[in-house]
């Protein structure tokens, strides 16, 4: 490498279908210039991830990469100069430095990290990878022991290290993955307790033999068929932890269905949450409390649709349905 | 009425698509006789609930309802007769009646009613209605004053609760209905703020509109098309109550996208949450102390997939999204 010479990668142009080695282009760009505030890095590791497909689809989390420009993407990088005193020659970050030999980025946007070896484990275990596994994991599916922790994308960097903490916890672990190679590696090297092979079909029945107690927590890296057939697997109280949805990065978008699920829920930290009525009637006593004294002070106004007759049973409902009553719809008997 | 004729209405098939009056019947049963731990009760009202519909789909949070036997339905009821001593004539209470006159149910089935005037507030504000409102909203949604709440079937039994307790709260209230009335009445009789109406197209725009700030609440009655015109005009950390999915319920299911969302996560009480991880960085020290533990003790195996050299990068990014890696990619420069 000539160090007056800054490769770079570009993103010729955002791919419509499946990303191509033809929406890429490497080109040489000089090494630039620290302004004030800025450190220039030399980049020795880039992280690949699925998110960098979805960065091309429009603002997620970050803004949309552009084309025509060096492509986005994490990495860790040692600081050879700096006009920011934070930091320092020497010091290794992590940061958005792109695809590219050296960049100069602002030090508020980097975040120094502690030199270990192997270097690596700061863009895996210690990096995104290893934090969101342990944070998705634990704070939003909240496994118990004893429970079924299930994770697709299970032989990715995401993944492997979800259903490893998951053992650690004392869950019964299933991973969904690509291919009989890496279902086995997850059994017998990283200790999952079964593994299913999206590649060989029939994914709902291999998951119903793998978890037969059902599904306490899914760890989603992928949206789309897995999430279905995990779903109607869900026991009650399950929790989904909307971490990516692979499946609907590399090529169009689905046309139909709620689009958006879960994609949305996973950059807005979306909470959806189903409820049934009944699970709250310990609290009902202060409910009515409260829904009395709104009555009583005409904060709240009732409104029924009072229908005589049981025999016009069925065509009340046939019209609910339909969309005819304001407010509740009932019958005098 | 004849005191010795039992009026039922029977579902005499579950209907393909939509719910029609060919698919009930009349017909004279006898008035039960009640065992022992039952009580014989004088159907007064009888709930009519888009949820009603759903049952004919199959198991819910109760069992299926099943053809030729009287639809199944809450009803509010007076005990004329009771063989559990929990109960005695001339009480009122709430339980699956059916659509019929008279019913013998388990006394451990029904629910003590007070005796209020008028008694269709039991079956409307202070019945299933009213606590379903209350606590999706209040528990599920958490909304804060200055918010903006969206609900769904707005003009409905809940729908109409769940908006006029919102604006108790101090939160911006837009409600979505069928029709220029029921919006018309929703701002000039219950206070909402706004009001769309789904049958006038563009409710994707009309919505923007109404809420300019963004939805921080939606409270879902109906699933679909407006789920999806709402997920998008979510806030961050925003809330989807999930209530129910009317939209789903009277005609063929959806033949794509991810099928169950959310009537399944109404049902199972699921809770889907996404999450970016930048958002748990003020806990990372002590997820790098537990990271870096067990990878120490060999409870975590890190696995890394490392490939040299920028000019693979795009080749690299590529075969990630086909499922080539095993562990964390990334790329050496």
């Amino acid at each position: 490498m000539n160090a007056s010479i800054n490769r770079q990668v570009l993103l010729v142009e955002k791919p419509a279908g499946k990303l191509g080695s033809e929406h890429f282009r490497m080109t040489n760009g000089v090494v630039p210039e620290p302004k004030d505030g800025e450190a220039l890095l030399r980049v020795r590791y880039i992280s690949l991830d699925a998110a960098n497909r979805a960065w091309m689809h429009g603002a997620t989390y970050r803004s949309a990469v552009e084309a025509n420009t060096v492509m986005a993407g994490g990495g860790i990088a040692e600081v050879i100069a700096s006009k920011d005193p934070s930091l320092k020659p020497g010091d290794i970050v992590f940061g958005d430095t792109g695809w590219q030999d050296y960049a100069a980025v602002p030090a508020r946007q980097l975040s120094k990290m502690p030199k270990l070896e192997p270097m690596t484990h700061l863009l895996s275990v210690f990096g995104v990878a290893g934090l969101t596994a342990y944070f998705g994991l634990l704070d939003i599916g909240k496994p118990k022991a004893g429970e079924t922790v299930v994770v697709s994308a299970a032989a990715g960097s995401v993944g492997s290290i979800v259903g490893q903490i998951a053992k650690i916890k004392g869950c019964r672990v299933v991973g969904i993955a690509g291919g009989k190679d890496k279902c086995g590696w997850l059994t017998s090297e990283l200790g999952f307790d079964a593994a299913v092979d999206y590649k060989d079909g029939a994914v709902f029945k291999a998951l119903r033999a793998a978890a037969p107690d059902g599904i306490d927590v899914y760890f989603d890296n992928v949206g789309g068929d897995i999430l279905e057939a995990c779903l109607p697997q869900m026991n009650n109280y399950g929790r989904i932890a909307c971490c990516g949805a692979v499946s609907q990065y590399d090529g169009a978008p689905s046309a139909t269905g709620p689009r958006g699920v879960p994609g949305l829920i996973v950059v807005k930290r979306l909470i959806m949450q189903g409820f049934i009525v009944m699970d709250f009637y310990r609290r009902r006593d202060q409910a009515l409390a409260d829904l009395q004294a709104w009555v009583k002070s005409g904060k709240l106004k009732v409104e029924e649709d009072v229908i005589e007759g049981l025999e016009n049973t069925p065509r009340a409902l046939i019209g609910l349905l339909a969309g005819e009553n304001r407010g509740k719809r009932m019958i005098k008997v």
